[in-house]
This record gives structure tokens, C-alpha cells and sequence, in this order.
């Protein structure tokens, strides 16, 4: 039974608030930690940092961006909050990884969760990652529960002499991430695209039972998927009208730019789900007339047959006193009889226009 | 018949208001009333407390949280109403146990209606029951109706010194039982998504028409969660948003966590609603699927059938002069015919991708 | 024909606003008219007054409320509006019992026009009788089609020294009866889950058609129900909210718990919708299971000895060299023949889990 | 092909905005043209004036209400806007009658859009005529499609000394146009209920697939009535609420009951719409059912007599050698052998119910 | 596989904001530049301005239309962007053509994406062009994917001493092309009107399962239509209320009456919906229906005669001693009895009123 497909949040019932349970798949076997910390003019780059280089950092002028891929370790996560002043809520959101995506501002930072989807087209399924954003003025930390880094593109921008994301702060850098978030959606859809054309191909050539279940399965992707998306748009809406100083006027066409793309994708779901409820009723409409024909040829062979075969059966009786036996136009009336009740029923069929 | 299925609310009609009747089933015998008085200091405990004791409770500077477990006996329910001084309504809403969720502001105090809800592995059901708070500035009443004690786990977490809960004052108190209460909710949809689960899996299997009495209790249960849950999200928010002195600002993080929870725990509901009902229509679809394939066999056989027996049945009539019977080619000719019947409608079958 | 059903409007089409007409069914022979003058100190009853009573009552310094109990004699209806001062259009209003519930702020009183539900169990169908209410500073006009009074406990309350009625003023006397309205749709909502629990356990039972019907009353039932109540909600809600002198503030906790009850109602509404519309698919689904049933034992028995009866045919034939007939082993031969066929079509239908 | 059914409205596109066209169909030879001049002390009524005519008019002190009936004759209803210094976007859509109902403030005057439906019992179908008002604060200018003139009991009413309407000025007067309008919405849906309930009949007597066809039929003509009656609903709101001073206090109260017989109105279309649809479920399940019981009728028969058959066919068969043909046991064996299958087969239908 | 049926958007994940890449189908050679320079008194043309002369005009006086055809020459569109000092999200979104309708204020400009969309008749399918507008003070850039220009009347309209257009600036211009673009919406709706209604009549002659195929085709033409619709009514609502100086107070009443047209549209759309889905269930009934009569007419036929030929294969048996078959009565009575079960049957089914 596949445990994963309906997440399960339970476990945690009746603890205080701000427990810190790891409540998900564990992804990875090592924690692994990239500190970046950059400005205009310099950069400076530091695989595991310890505790006290974080603080290091925090205090220090620049920018600095921590990215830390997996959540097991409960402790490290725990000091790495408390170095950054993360109220112990946020911490318990962070390694719980059956989050809804949500968005919370505590004054010196915010908090955001968003799920990262990628397609796998061998399981054909949709695999979900969650990412927790927490940016600052001058500090950005992106918890994630994998090590395959989706951001990494990011760096290789920063690292770029006089890149926009060099010369800017976190508020563009967390955008830069949403971007990437939402692009990746874009991805899954196009996937979705793909199979609902095969569906609907599969419909047209050969509706078999088999392709119900293609479309259930379409149906939930369509529903994770926008339970995914869906509250991205509020996510956006407030960061582009919160009266937050954290981010910055110059970021706001940017913002703007990628709540478009939500809206678009949550409109492209939703253009999915009516299409795919559609195939649905096609589904059933081909089946109930495939029972029709069927039940059309077999109407037509036994209306036919059944009369002729009582004709036949009528002379097989062995009664010593049927005339008709003897007479010699016996057997060719029989024979035009047989003939006249098949064409009358064939008439009969053609004004039905079964045949 | 289940008569507690859809509740009962009659038999209240033309009763002048704040007429105080129980209603609801009785599932204590005696009404058990457990007072516990705090500060950051002190703590004292006291079990079924004499009234007196009670107003010496509420005139003190400490907090008191008094639980009252049971709920028939009228006359003490109006009594410690009438000690802490609430409202005639509110006495009846507390005895009224087929109450809609939802918060009432009395300046004085905050009156809030819930459902607690546990899922029942035997009878596969869930089980509600009433929990009233009334929450004052240095007092908080809650009212359940049995004796099984949800709470009990914060008890001892203000039993142990410098908790948060021990520091904190009523509101920071109610909010847990807000939080248990939401953190049930998880626990019964992670049942309810189990059974979801099996029962995805046996219509893969075998659908059967009891698959579809399951359905139905899913359905049922979804929209009966549903009711719980919906209100809750008005609460809570109305608890945030409301210039209330009763709930401080450092409670106002937790708040904002339980309503994120909430919203979880709705858009899980609408999910599994939505998961269920196509359920539903992939039973039929395999129910009609299934019928094609009964009237496949039965038309293939029939049509193959029908006429070998008319022809076999013609060659049994008894007339006399019928001269393909005497003739040695007639039973070789038959046979011909038979073989050529035969295989026309297996090419027919093969066309009409019967077979 | 059932005329009533669907409500008839017409027949007003052209006439000038503000023109008096009674629209709807005559339901009793003689209006009846009671007025009650009451305030604390002292009280006055008094049946079929004349008009120039009402307007003594109208100017004297205590609470009149007059009941007008029949619709029919348009004369008198009239009288009474210009005696307290009414708009035509009210009194226009009070007379079409077609109505939806509203109401209406003309600065010296409020209009309410409410729907009074019973339920008929000898009919099994519910009533609707319209009340329409003018509040005013020191009076409040009740109108109702028909002389069975629901509001008489109110009076009886009155009468009792120093209840709560008897002390309040026109705006409590008019929360009683909005009340006592709401009451009344729980009885009517009860009578209607004990009906669903019916047809509930016949679904299981035995399926027949006429559940069908039962169904779409029920549905149309729910469908009545959810107009009369469902504009409550607004009704009280300006009654709450309404920056109007008429209702005083220590009414507004009684507002707004009837709020409530009216909220709840609407809510149990939406759930038995939700529930019966689940019931339709049941029966539905039982039907196309029950034609499976039928078509498996059809095909069963049919495909079993159609082959087999081909068999028999094919050696009645009565040719004359046919050399099976006459060997010794023919007959043993066709039987063993016989018994294969039904052997391997009884593991056919195994494998295909038909029987 | 009825190619009125879904309106036309195209013929337009690259046109430049402000172009007059007549969209529509020409209902009347001749423009009709009805003028009358009116206050509290005189009246002056005039057929086709001439445009100097109704120039006085406009510059007279009194109201004017101007009635155009029949729109092909764009030259003078160009002529008759220019002399009201009409925006040539409203002349515009006053000739196109595919209008949506809307409402258009242009400072000076108010632009109102309606559709005046009438129930045409021999076809069984709604009419629908645009009518468009121009309401300004001294003259009326109302635009019709055809010559039966719905607004003519008005015309008697201005007739009348001292009435209302005579007294009153133009807003009052379009009032009572969208007050007649609405009247005439009651007038069809009370014909819709009509047709309702013979169609509920007749599903419970004899469902026939016509009934299909009737029940399409009601679910577009409630589509086109709900397009028509859905914006009047804004448009009346707001005239209610528009600081407008076209619109007299006085009037308010009037507007807010025609509001709320339009709010009564798309009520009672709702209503409809979820009994219609309720009708074509119990029409599908009752088709259902009705195969069933033919299935039932089928199976039966064949079951029991497909074995005997085959029993008799089985001793027809023509070999030498079978014992049981000679033997005197034979024949009463076999006629107790039919009779055995026969009940075993009646015992398992009275099981499954079936009989 | 039709690989634009459902658009392709992904290809852009991971690149930084702004960067310019193509997304669509090229659909021309060559990009077409068409510039036009005009105020009340002069007119100047040119095809194919260099980058200097756009620079020109854009620092001149007069308003500029610069009307760009064919989207694949990144580097030109970039230029010409820099040009006008458009922001790189800005070029982005022109090169997407899979971008959803828009509008966003950029302070100095607006940017307006819309969906220009036309009816092949020959491919029975909508087709659609992105329309990218870019409005500013004294000029506007309008991006078109293809050459065959739908703005070339309004290029006629400028050219015209004194028109309206020559005298506006680019606001109303601007309103002219989305006036162009809505217009071009009901064409397309008009003609899907004309294959509802022939999909409506073959429903009625004729239900063939490719009607589904067209059914289906419909409902996905109106999803998509709605897509492109739907966001067009925020946009004209934001240009009417925005408070932009771009846009002048004589130019509101025009969008205002295009602002009602895309209302209606979006209307008509609802309304088809409505009507297609409508369709689908009465197709679905009728299959349902001709099952049923395809049902009786096999157990009409079968019922009469499988017991009729059991008859005669009972007298068919070869038993020796069977006393019917010696006596003379055996054959007449047979008779009888056949005539007997044909008319009872025959009578039972007129019962069930089969026949």
C-alpha cells in the first residue's frame, strides 16, 4: 500500500506546540549545508559552515543565502534556527514536511512554504519536495528535504561578476526562487499535457476499462497539483502588496511577473480538470453505445432465427397425423414460409435502421 | 435505527430563550468537575470543588481552569454559570450538545462551541463530542460531555514548573485545547484516508456493490467532518483578528499556526470529497464495463449458435419428400455449411474487435 | 393537479403599484384580530378591537401588539396600515403571501416578511404560512393567513408578571417570535432526517423505483426549505447589524444566538442535500448492478446449453448417412461430448468470477 | 434551422464604435412615435411629432415621455438621440437589440437596456423585445422593438388627474416601466410552473423519450430567462444606490420592492433550474429500471425453458442405440425431469426476488 | 499528434528573468514593421523604419503607432523595446506567445497582452494570435504574431481627414484594437452558435456516437474561448478605473461599452456551456432509450417463441411410448395450445404496454 499518496499528519497530536518532530520520508543520509555570502563587490562561499561562521555571517554587512538539504537532523536544524532568531513555530513547520504551501510574516523575517514538484516519467508520477523560505534583511535560509538542488542555477548566477542577483538583496534572491518553483509547474503541466493527448488519442482508437484508471489517476495528479498551486497566488499577492520592507519597490514588477505565471497555471489546472471530467463522460457514452451494437447484432441473429428455428422444430414433431408431413407441397411451403419471415424482419430492421 | 446519525434538535420549540434543557445523549454517570489554580508561582489542584471554593477561584488573582465532564446535571451546570456570571444563553448553548461551531464575544468573556472528533475502529465511525470554552480574563471553563479526558496531557504540562503553559494565562491555555482539538482532526482524516485507500485498491480488484455502501459512509463522514471543521476556521480567525485584551499578542503566532492547520485540514477534506466522488464514477464505469463483457459472451455464443441449430433443426423436420435428406451429399453438404457459418462469424467478431 | 406546488404570482401584471390585493389561498372564514397592550406594570387584552382602540393603543405610552390572524378582507387589512401609519407597498406586501423573506427599513418601523414551516405527516408534505411583521417604536403588527396561532405561548408569557417579555418592549417580543419561527424548521428538519433514514434502509433493502419519487420530494422538499430559510440569515443579520434605534442593544446577544440556530439550519440543509444527492447515485448504481445480476445468469444458463442443444439438434437430423447415428458408440460419444462443453464453460465463467 | 434561437451579433466587427446599424429583426412597418407632455396640471399628448415638436418638448418645464416603436428606421432615431444630445455609443446599442440588460450613468441622462419577455402559448416559446429607456431629469425616452404596446395602461394612469404617476416626474415613471417589466417575468414563470408540472405528470405516468426533448427545451428557455433577469437585478441596485439625482428619494422606496420581486424572481429560476434537472435523473433512472424489468421478463422465460429444450431436443436425437427411447420409464422420466427443472428454476427467481 | 491543441511553456525553467526567448509556432518569414506618425494635422508612413527613425518619432510631438508583425527576430523585437525604454519583463512576455491575457502598469506605459482569436472554417477549429499591446503617452507598439493584419481598417480610419481616430490619441487607439479584438469574439461565437445548432437538430434525427467526438469538441472550443475571454474583462476594468493618466476621461465611456460587450460575451459563453453540456445527457438518454427498445423487441420475439418451440421439440423426442403422438388429438391440441401461449404473451406484453 502505497503510504506516501495521502499524507499523513498524525503523530503529533496532544505535544506542546513548537515540538520538534521530523514528520516526513527521510531523503537524504547527510545533512549538507552551502553558505553563500556575497554583495556587489565580493563573495565568499563555505560548504558546512560551523554555528559560529553562520553567526559570522548574520552579522556581517553582506548578503548571505544558507541552503540546507535535508531535515533528519533534528539538533542542527534546531541551532541553525536559533542562531538566525527563528521563533520555535517555524522550526516545527520546517521539518514537518506535510505543510500546506502558506506564507507568515514575523516582523524581522518571513516565512514561506512552497513544494517543489518534478515529474517522474517512470513512474509516471508527480514527486513533491517541500521548500521553506526564510528571508531577512541581509540573510536568506532555504531549508530543503532532498540534496538535488534545484536552486543551484542560482548560485552559478551569483557567482557572475555584476550578475542582477549579485548587485541585488535576498528579496530578489527569494523571487528567484519562486520563479524557478513556478516554472517547474509549467514542466509538470506540460507532462500532464502530454498524457492527457494520449488519453484522449486512446478514447478515440480503442476505450478500454483500463484507461478509467488513467484518468483517476490524471483526476488526483490534477488535485495535488492544485492544492500545490493554488495557495502560491495568496503567497505572491501578499509579498507584492504586504507593507513589508523587506522587499524592495524595484522587485515588484518581478513579483508581479511571477503571480501572473501562477494565475496562468492555476488556469491551466483548472482548463485540465474540465477536459479530463470530459473524458469521462466520453468514456461512458462510447461504452453504452458499444453495448448497443452489441446488443443490436445479437437482436438482429436471434429475432431471425428463433421463428425459423420454431418452423423447423413444428415439422420435427412425430405426430403419426400431420397432413402436412405427407403432402408434397409440404416441404416447399415451408421453404417459401422461411424465406418471407426472413425478409419481413429484415424490412422490419431497416425501418428501425439497425442495418 | 441509528437515530443519532442526522442529530435531533426538536422538542425545544416555544420555550421561552435561556430555558435551560439538556439535550444530547448522557454518557457519564456523575458530572465530574476538576479545578486547577495557577500562576507562575503556585499551583493548586481540587476535585469536584464545593461552589464556594469555585467563586473563592475566580475572585483570586491566579488563573483557574475549571473542567466539567458531563453534562445532564442541569442544576450544577446553571450554578457554576451563575458563579462566574454568563449569560442565560450561553448555559443553554452549553447544554444544547447539537450545537453549530462557533464563538460568541460577551466582553467579559469569550464563549466558544467545538467538536472534538476521535474515529472509532470497531464501528468504523466517528465519534463527536461537544466541547464548550468559556474563557474570562483569570478563568477558563470547559465543558465536555463524557469523561474520557482529552485534555488531561496539558494538565501536566502545567503541572511542571516553568512550562509555557504554567508562565502563561488563559488564552495561551485555551489555544492548546484549540490546538488538540485541530490535531485530532489529523489523526481522523489519516483514518479516513486508510480507508480511502483500501477501498482504491479493491475497486482495482473487485468492485462490488458493497464497495458502494462504503462510498456512501465516506461520503457521509467527509461531509460530516466537513460541518465540524468549516466553523472552526471562522473561530480562529475571529480570535486573531478580534480586538479582543483577552488574547495577548505573544498568543497571536500560535493562533495564526492552529488557523494554518485548519485550512490544512479543510482543504484535505475538499481533497478527499473530491477523490470520493470519482470513486463513484469509476465503480459505474467498470459496473457498465463489466456488462459489455456479459453480453459479448452471450451474443458471441448466441450468434454462433442460433444458426447451426436452426439449420440442424431444419434438416429434423419429418416431411416426407425432402430430397436432400435421402441424398448422400446432403450430411457432407451440412457439414460444409456448419463449418462456413462458423468461421464467417468469427471473422465478423474478429472485425468488430469482439475477439 | 397540484396548483399550490409552485407558487402563483400573476395576475398583478399592470396594476399600479401600492394596489391592494389578496394573492394566495383563503385559510379561515373571518379574520381574527387580538391586540395586547402591556408594560410592566399592568395589561390589556382585547379581541376584534375597533379601529378607534387600535389607535388609542397606537398613541398610549405602553407596547400594543396586534395579532391579524386571515388575510382575506382587504378592507379591514387596509385600515389597520393607515391607522398605524404603513406604506402602501407594505400593505401590498402583507397581502401577496407569495413573498420572499425580507426586510425593509422605513425609519418609524421595520417591515419583516418570514415563512412559518409545519410539517403535514398525514400528507407528508410541508406547510408554509407567511408572516409578515411591522415593528414599530411601541407596536408591532403581526399578520398571518390562518387563525392557528403558533405565537400563543408568547401571550401566555406576557401575562406572567415580570417575565422577561413583559418587561422588554417591542423588539424583544419581536426576537421571540423570529424565535419561535426558527424553532419550528428544526421540527421540520427532523421530520425530514427521520424520512432520509427511511429511505436510507429501503436503499439497502430492496431498491424499487417508487424511492425514486420519494427522492425527488425529498430533494424538492429540501429545495423549499433552503428558499424560506435561506434569506433568514440576511434578515437577522441587518436586524444585528443595522444601525437602527428600534432594537436595543441588550436584544442583540438574543439576535444574534437565533443567528446562529439560523445557521445551523441552513447548514443541516446543505448536508441533507449533499446526502441525497448521494442516494440518488446508490440507487442508481444498485440498478445497473441488479441488471448485471440478471444479464450473468442469462448468459450463464444460455451459454451452457445453447451449445449443448446445437448438439442434440445436429443428431436429430434426419439424413440418411449419417453413420454416427448408426455406429454403437455414437450415442456414448455425444454424451461424453455434452459434458465437456458444460465442464469447460463452467471453468470459463469460473476464471471470468462469474459464478 | 431557427436561427433566431442564439442570437446574431455579428455584421459588425471592424466597424468603427458609434456606427448605426439596426441588429434585429424588423417587427413593424411603420416607426411609431408616441409623445406625451405632462405635470401636475396639464397634459398634451401627440402621435408622430416632428422633431421641432419634440424639441419644445425637451425645452418645456414639464416631463416628456417620448415612446419609439420600431427601430429599422435608424435615420430617425439618429435624428431623435441628436435632439436629446444623445452619445452616439447609446444610439448605437438602442438599434443593436442584442443588447445584455445594462445601465449606463451619463451624467445627464441614464442609459437603461431591459428585455421584456412574453410567453407565446401557441408556440410554446418566449418572446423577448428589447426595450431601452433614456432617462433624463425632464424627459423619457423609451425604444421598443414592435407596436403592441406593453407600457399603455401607463399612458391611462398619466390620463388620470391626480395620480401618482401624474404627479410624480420621469423617475418614477421608468419605475413603473421596470416595475411592469418584472410583472411580466412572474407572468412567464408562472408558465414555466406550468409546464413544470405536466411534465412531473407525465414522467410519473408514461416516460417517453419526447420527454427529453420538453425537458432540453425548459432548461434553455430557464437559461435565456435567467441572462435576461440577472442584470436587471445590478441595474436596479444601482439605481438604488447611485448618488444619482435623477432619482427622487421618494422613489427609493419603490425601487427597493421592484428589487426585491427581481431578487424573488432569479430565485424561482433557480429553483426551477435544480427541479428540471432533478427531473432528467428520475427520467434516466425510471429508463433503467423499465430495462430491467424487460431483462428480467427475458431471463426468465429463457432460463426455464432453455434446459427444456434442450431435454427435448436431447431425445429427439435419431441413434440406434439409446436405451432410455425404448425403455417404458423413458417418457414419464423426462416429464418429471421438466417439471423438477422447472420449479428449481421458479424457487431460485422467488430467491432472488425477481418473481 | 496535435502538439498546440494544449500549449507547450516549459523550455524556460531555470533562466534568469528577462531573458528573451521565443515561445510559439514563427509564423512568417520575415518580420513586418509598419510605423505611423499622425496628429490632427499631419499623417506620416513608413515600412520598415530603421532604429533611428522609431527613436524620431518616438521624441517627437505626434502620436506613433509602430504596428509590429512576426515575433522571431529576437534581437530586433529587443531593439526595438530599448527603444522605447520597455522593461525586459516586458519583451519577455511579447516573445511568449503562450502568455495568458493581461495588463500591467509600468508607470510610463501599459502593457496589454490579448488573444486575437478567428474561425477556419475549413479546420472547423479557433485559432488564436497573441496580441501584445504597449501603450504610452504618444505611442503604442502592438506585437502580432502573424502578417495578415486585423488593425489595417483602423490604419484606413487614421488616414481620414478628421476622424474621430486622427483627432484621439494613442488611448483611444489602443481602445479601437481591443473594440477590434472583442468583436472578432462574437464572430467566433456565432459560429459555434451555427454548430450547436446543427449538433441540436442531428441529436434530434439521428444520435450517432461522433456526435460525442463534436460534443466534446465544443466543450473544449468554449474552455478555450473562456480562457481567452474571461481575463479581458479584468483588464478593460482596470483601464476604466485605474487612475492613469494615460487613459483620458473622453475615452472612458468607449471602454466602458466594450467593457459591456466582453460581459456579454463571457455570458454567451456560460450560456453555451450550459447548452453543450445539456446536450451530452440527452444523447446519453437516448442511447439509453434505443437499448430499451432493442431489448423489447428481442424478448417480444423471444419470450413467444422459446416456449413454442419447446412445444414442438417435445414432440420431436423419439420415445416409443408416448400416447399423444399415436393419438389423432395430439396434433390439433398442440395447435391449440400454441395458439394459447401466443396470445397470452401477447397479451402480457400489451400489459406492460411493450406493445
Amino acid at each position: 500500500m502505497n503510504r506516501t499518496r495521502y499524507q499523513r499528519h498524525s503523530g503529533k497530536s496532544g505535544q506542546a506546540p513548537g515540538t520538534l518532530i521530523h514528520v516526513g520520508r527521510k531523503r537524504t543520509e547527510k545533512t549538507r549545508i552551502v553558505a553563500i555570502d556575497f554583495d556587489a563587490l565580493r563573495i565568499q562561499e563555505s560548504i558546512t559552515p560551523t554555528l559560529s561562521e553562520l553567526s559570522n555571517f548574520k552579522s556581517g554587512s553582506a548578503n548571505v543565502w544558507v541552503s540546507i538539504e535535508g531535515l533528519h537532523e533534528i539538533e542542527l536544524i534546531n541551532s541553525i534556527g536559533d542562531c538566525f532568531q527563528i521563533h520555535s513555530l517555524v522550526k516545527e513547520d520546517i521539518l514537518n514536511t506535510t505543510q500546506r504551501p502558506k506564507i507568515e510574516n514575523f516582523d524581522d523575517y518571513l516565512f514561506i512554504v512552497m513544494k517543489m514538484l518534478d515529474y517522474d516519467d517512470k513512474a509516471e508520477a508527480i514527486n513533491s519536495q517541500q521548500i521553506s523560505l526564510v528571508v531577512g534583511a541581509n540573510f536568506l535560509l532555504s531549508f530543503q528535504e532532498g540534496v538535488d538542488d534545484p536552486f543551484d542555477p542560482l548560485r552559478q548566477r551569483i557567482r557572475a561578476e555584476s550578475s542582477r542577483l549579485r548587485m541585488s538583496g535576498t528579496d530578489y534572491l527569494a523571487y528567484c526562487m519562486v520563479d524557478i518553483i513556478v516554472d517547474n509547474y509549467f514542466v509538470v503541466l506540460d507532462k500532464l499535457a502530454e498524457r492527457i493527448e494520449l488519453v484522449e488519442e486512446e478514447l478515440v482508437r480503442n476505450p478500454k476499462p483500463d484507461i478509467l484508471r488513467v484518468i483517476h489517476k490524471l483526476k488526483t495528479d490534477l488535485i495535488f497539483l492544485r492544492r500545490s498551486v493554488w495557495p502560491l497566488r495568496e503567497i505572491i499577492n501578499r509579498l507584492i502588496n504586504e507593507d513589508s520592507s523587506l522587499f524592495k519597490d524595484s522587485t515588484r514588477p518581478y513579483l508581479r511577473d511571477v503571480f501572473d505565471h501562477t494565475i496562468h497555471a492555476v488556469d491551466t489546472i483548472e482548463t485540465f480538470r474540465d477536459i479530463v471530467s470530459g473524458m469521462l463522460d466520453i468514456y461512458l457514452s462510447s461504452v453504452s453505445y458499444k453495448l448497443n451494437e452489441i446488443m443490436k447484432v445479437l437482436t438482429i441473429i436471434a429475432t431471425i432465427f428463433i421463428p425459423l428455428t420454431f418452423l423447423a422444430g413444428w415439422y420435427g414433431m412425430n405426430f403419426k397425423n400431420m397432413p402436412e408431413i405427407d403432402s408434397p407441397w409440404g416441404y416447399p411451403l415451408v421453404i417459401v414460409a422461411a424465406i418471407i419471415i426472413t425478409f419481413s424482419m429484415l424490412i422490419f430492421f431497416r425501418r428501425k435502421k439497425w442495418i
